[in-house]
Formats: structure tokens, sequence, C-alpha cells
């Protein structure tokens, strides 16, 4: 059902999941009939907001970390991403025992920087731009010999995340379009995979701050646009998409829909309160992209993912 | 399969389920290898802290609110528990849209008072004594009409309790002991209506500290014990049995097993952590009980209601 040249479908989602499934929940699905008078459609939301670690990226993860070589696995990780992907990686090789090591702009905020070190995060401050990330990475690496673990361009994280809308479809299936956030691409590649190894047809959507709106640029130029200077409040967004999730993005998805921050900020709210659980703010792009295309789904049974709920 | 003289069984959960779907989350179901290996037994811990209001106290509430009349649920809900079953009842009551009522004492925490007021319950405080309690919630029902919701000695609570072990077991349905914390009474004696109605065998096991032992008392006495001046620091668990869960308990639960406050200080740390979430001093107390039985469990596959997440 997948692309030529996507290396996943559901064989590879089903063994991510097997691989996992020790290490993490099976998030719960939750309704809001006051969310659906609001949009007038029907909503369904997948609650990884309740995930380990808080969002999804404890999927790809602990995908990444328990399909290591014990060789490999005792050199430890590394990431120079500093937001929930720094954190699930961390929690992860907390739980295999081994080390993760951590690069990240000294002016990270301190909330992010707690979040690595409860997992037990080595953290190794670097200067606030990337290309200084970049280099001190491969030098911790040179060092160390830890794998390095992308935040998204890598097809291990994808399937991992891809377990999401897997678990989601299976729970209702009757489900006909699934709509995640988009910034580097994992969740929403992931989640086309596993929309289009459904039984039946389900259509994916993306959706996207105004203000970093290069997954958009991208489906209109039918070709990857990188970010430039995004400015949205949606800080795990701001990434422009990157490669391999561009490959599975450009052919499986249908549509790109944005967001206003304004919109967002107020479903955020919304969401909180009625689904009583912490949203993030990116987490609460994908409703009010809805709400702005709402004329053309009417009558749709929708599944939206709530990425995650650190704030 | 329930004793004689229990009105509820398969039919009824099933039937509060279906009340109480729209408005709550089936919660996740976790494993933990490090604490699996650590007792000597396999582990599955049904994650109620992870529910609406953080409690199994919303199933309860949600199919109290959601099962008055139309005439009925005009007038509101009241109640003169200030815990985790106020919190519920008041969220429950805020999505039919109709009052909630909560008499406090007027020494209640500041974090319950504003687990309640955060689902707009109108909160009245009075002396800190059960007869001014009683006689403030008496005054309010007679002036409001209100329906009074006892957080235990009620059947509807406890097949909305129920509901929790029936998903529990319909996901895990390998379990061979169900072990749940017991205060009141009501998740216990819903628990193991539950596990008396599943498909094949599962014993029910109730958990309480060493410091508020009522339910161990009553076990061996044969006849309800009231609970007198508990210590422990489980503040959910220092209610004494009610009538009704007593009925159940009595005839379908298999022990009693207890747990020193020290031991479930030490299991909330570590479930917290390898579980990653929130986890109430309460609900802590199965583990440390079943660690101190652990002798007796060998080799069996236990089933852990992980009851409030409020911290």
């Amino acid at each position: 059902m997948t692309g030529e040249g996507i290396p996943i479908g559901a064989a590879e989602i089903d063994a991510a999941a097997r691989v996992i499934a020790p290490h993490l929940r099976r998030t719960p699905v939750a309704h809001s009939p006051a969310i659906n008078e609001r949009l007038g459609v029907e909503c369904v939301f997948k609650m990884e907001n309740l995930q380990a670690a808080g969002a999804f990226k404890s999927r790809g993860a602990c995908h990444v970390v328990f399909s290591l070589s014990d060789e490999e696995a005792a050199r430890g990780v590394l990431t120079h991403s500093s937001g929930n992907h720094a954190a699930a990686l961390a929690r992860a090789a907390q739980r295999r025992g081994i080390p993760c090591y951590v690069v990240m702009p000294k002016n990270a905020s301190s909330v992010k920087v707690d979040n690595c070190r409860r997992y037990g995060a080595k953290i190794t401050f670097c200067e606030p731009t990337l290309a200084a990330r970049e280099s001190t990475a491969h030098e911790l690496q040179q060092s160390t010999g830890a794998t390095f673990v992308h935040p998204y361009d890598d097809w291990r994280i994808i399937a991992g995340a891809a377990t999401c809308a897997r678990e989601f479809l299976e729970e209702v299936p009757d489900i006909d379009l699934l709509v995640a956030p988009v910034g580097g691409g994992g969740l929403l590649s992931g989640t086309a995979i596993a929309a289009a190894a459904h039984a039946h047809p389900v259509a994916t959507w993306g959706a996207e701050p105004v203000a970093a709106d290069d997954a958009w640029q991208s489906m209109r130029a039918g070709r990857r646009v990188a970010q430039w200077a995004p400015t949205t409040a949606a800080d795990g967004l701001r990434t422009s998409l990157g490669e391999r999730p561009w490959q599975v993005i450009s052919r499986l998805v249908a549509r790109i829909a944005l967001a206003s921050d304004a919109r967002t900020a107020h479903w955020q709210e919304q969401l909180s309160r009625e689904l009583d659980a912490p949203i993030e703010f990116s987490s609460a792009v994908p409703v009010a992209a809805l709400e702005a295309a709402r004329s053309s789904i009417q009558g749709r049974r929708i599944g939206i993912i709530l990425s995650g709920g650190n704030v």
C-alpha cells in the first residue's frame, strides 16, 4: 500500500510495536461532545500527550534504543535536539541502562534541561548556533562511540511514530481522516504510512502553523522547501521537514492545513479543559487547522493525534 | 457468577461502560520489566492515575451524573467527600451542565479546594467534624433538591468503578489475580464483581495500609468493623468500609493484603519513576502489599489498579 521507495509498511510498524510495547503505553482515545458541536464534525482524539515522557517521541526513541545490539547500546545514544525527542531518548536509554548524551544550546530553557536531566541524560552545553550543535555532537560521538539518533529523519524513528496511528486505527477502525501536526515530519509521515496500510482508505492531513509553513510550501512547490525564520509559538513545529519524511508526505499526505497561532492558543485552552489533561501548544494546531477547513470536512469522522503534553 | 443479593453483574457493568464512554478515557495498561524483576512476579498496571480528573472516581461519578433524569439533573448533585470523588463529581456535573455542591471542612487543603473549583463546584465550608459535614449537606440538599452522591456506598458508583477492571480484563484476559486498594470499598467491590463475571477465574485481593486496616479486621471478624483513628499517610484509604461494598467484599474477595506506609512510600517513588506518571500514595499500597506477600504469588500474572494520580 505504501509508495515505492518507502521502506516501511504494516510489517515494519507491527515489528516496532512489539519492540516498544513493554516500555510504553497504549494511550487513551477520547471524545468531546462539546468540541464536536463547536466544529460540526465528529472528532476522536489519540492522547499521546499522556504517553511516557509526555509525547509520541517516546515511540521512535524506544524503537531505536531497544533495536540496538548490546555492543552498540553499551556505547550509548546521542542527540542534539533539546525538546521532547531528547527527553524521550533519555528515558529510553535509562530503561535500557545505557548512557544518553544530549547537546543543548547554553540558552536552552530550564524546563527542557530538567526534562532531560530527570531521565539521567548527560548534557553538554554549546553556543546557540546550529553549527556549534553539530560540531559539538560530532566531537562527542567521536569520543564516546554513541549512536546518533536523529529526531525525525530516520526510518526507525518514523516506524516508531507510525505505531501511534496504527494503534488508533485498531481501536477506532472507521476513522476516515487522520490529522497530525507537522514539524520535521516524523509523526506525519508515520501516520500516513499507517493510514495507507489500513484495511480501508483513510486520508491523512498534516497541520502546520501559518508562521512555520514549510510543509505547505513544499507541497505547493513539489519539492522540499526549507523553513525560514519561523515565528510561531509552536516551538515543536519550527524545524524544517526532513528528507525521509518528505519522501512519504509528498506521496501519501492529501493536504497540509494551516492554523493561526491565535486560534491555536484558543484551542489549546479548550482542549486542555475538555479533555482534562495538559496539551502542548503544538498539539492544538490540528484542531485550529480543522476549524479553518471545516467547510470541507462535514460528515467525516476525524482522528486527531494530540502529540504532546509537556507544558 | 456474583453472589446472591449483589444487584450488579456483567450486564450492569456493560451498561455503565456505555453511559460513561463519551466522557472518560480507556486508561492505558503498562508494564515495568524492572518492577517485575524486583517483585519476582509479572505485574500489569491499569493506569487510572491517567483517568480524567486524575482517578478512577470519575467512572462512578459519570455513571451517576449521566444516569439522572433531566429533571433530577437540573437540580444538581451534592457530596461531602472532599477528595478525588468530589473533583470527579464536579467534572461530571460540569460536562452535563448542572450544578455540583460540595461540602468541605474549612481546614481542607487548598489542593482539594482548587481541584473542585477548577471544575466549577459550588463549595460550602463547615466545621471539621463529620456531624457538621452531614448536617450542612442535609440542609443544602433540602434547599437545592440536589441528588446526594455517596463516594462508595452506592450501587451505581460501584458499577461505574467496576468498568475499570472489566476494561482491564478485556485488554489483558489472562490476568489471574487483580489487586485494588481498599478504603470505602467502591473500587475493590467493583473490581471483585468484574473479576467474578470474567470468562475464566480471576481472584481479587484488596490492599490496605496497616495503619487503616478495617477491611482486614472485618474479613477476620466476618462482620464490618469500623475504622478507628487511622494514622496512615494514604489519605484516600482512611475511610471505613461501606455497607454495600462489604456485602461484595465479604463474598468475593480472597484476601486483604497489608502494606506499611514506609514500603508504600518507597513504591510510590519507584512506580512514579518506572511508569513515568504521577502516582498517589494510596495507589502504591497494592504494590507494597504484594511485595510483603510475594512468597505466595510466584508465577502468577497480576493486574494492579493504580487508582489515582493526584499528588
